[in-house]
């Protein structure tokens, strides 16, 4: 047997950890707007040689930690780019539920402009990361995130995609016009979730249909709010390791539809 | 070098062509019932070695034809056995809309006895096929076959799971113990079907949050009746391209989920 050089050996290795998809880098995003600091994530495929889409994690009101952190690498495991947003800023990083109720009413009250405006900053960070295709965005968030990704989707931004997992889907300012709602919704709703009741589906949905959106919302029986995270443990807000399962399912085939990959 | 014994390289080239998805056997199914002649459709993996999963199709208005034929050899291309059933018998096999209309909506009248003990049947003969795994079943149906197989849940027929395809969801015998509708149920539905008002689907949802059933209802906005039939061409009933592709991709899943492989 003719011997396999050192150099070939390492060729070999690296492919193997690449076939595996366990080759993520990442580093955090710091920047500063309007005078407050913010502080992003990004995960990235290793193996990335051009340009790649990426998905913009919005977090849920306790902010931006670990448990996003690792779902993005996971992502960046599939081949795509994947950045948690910070809608917070760092000043703000709830310790508990009261003050997570705090943070995020904050940018749920009024007419959601500020909310709406530190989305599309992050958007704006994304898209400008070297390896990033700008075109080929989708945003995704979870309960406060959902909603404001929703609201990304209303305020005319660049994205490909939007998904909200089990996010309130109400509006000061719902969309109106035909057209207005260009990114592809996708809605994954528990529904038997008692903080997005069933007239603010019906008004979602009612939304949806005069804007001639291209729009979908699945319904997932018994499921509760939160129904995604393994950490959430009350009547109301529950992990659902079924509801889980099929929205992961379902969103990673939402991507490669909309990615063609 | 050994030389290879003929008998190893048919083996071979066999496992080549399962391995390319294209070994299907398929066989009619005639049965009588009730001094009635029947006439379902079987399509099996050629590679199967052990019992297997699978999938019951019960056709929409216009009946078993070659369209459900077709389907049922794709199915079974995924590896489960694809059998397609027959509700109507083989006296009746409308040429038209109208004939459609009336051997449907026969079935469809009254209580549904004769339906549900018509699906039954179809159900019982597949379960009793060689290589059948008779405990690993879904029901599918499209319009009308959606209709059958929501009632076969409520009938409590052994079955994993039923998935309706732009069916119609209202029923004169609707669940009502809890606990009653055994199989995991999958409601794929066009939201702006005019054959399926809104009402409907309430009625539906309210059924199986009574029942407590494990249920999923995914809603496809702008989509119609028949959206997963590419000849279906009218204002009310038209195929979609895009909420076909994303049903059949939830259906795969579903399968996969439910069968674990």
């Amino acid at each position: 047997m003719r011997r396999i050089p050192p150099s070939l050996i390492f060729c070999i290795s690296l492919l193997s950890a690449v076939a595996h998809g366990a080759s993520v880098t990442s580093a955090p995003v710091p920047f500063e707007w309007k005078g407050a600091d913010f502080l992003g994530y990004l995960a990235v495929p290793a193996e990335a040689a051009e340009a790649r889409p990426a998905i913009l994690i919005v977090h849920d009101w306790m902010g931006p930690r670990s448990y996003f952190e690792e779902m993005a690498r996971k992502i960046a495991e599939r081949g795509y780019n994947a950045y948690v947003a910070d809608v917070y800023g760092t000043e703000t990083r709830p310790g508990n539920a009261q003050e997570a109720a705090q943070a995020a009413g904050k940018l749920r009250g009024g007419d959601r402009s500020e909310l709406r405006a530190r989305a599309g900053k992050n958007l704006e960070i994304l898209q400008a990361q070297d390896g990033v295709d700008p075109s080929k965005v989708i945003a995704i968030g979870f309960c406060f995130g959902g909603t404001a990704v929703l609201e990304m989707a209303r305020d005319g931004l660049d994205l490909a995609g939007v998904v909200s997992f089990h996010g309130n889907l109400e509006s000061p300012r719902p969309a109106t016009r035909e057209g207005s709602v260009k990114p592809v919704v996708l809605v994954l709703h528990g529904d038997s979730d008692p903080y997005v009741p069933e007239g603010e589906v019906q008004d979602f949905q009612d939304e949806m249909r005069k804007v001639r959106a291209d729009w979908e919302m699945v319904k997932f029986g018994g499921a509760v709010h939160s129904f995604t995270d393994p950490a959430a443990d009350s009547p109301g807000a529950r992990y659902d390791a079924s509801a889980a399962r099929r929205s992961w399912a379902i969103f990673w085939d939402f991507c490669e539809e909309i990615f063609g990959r």
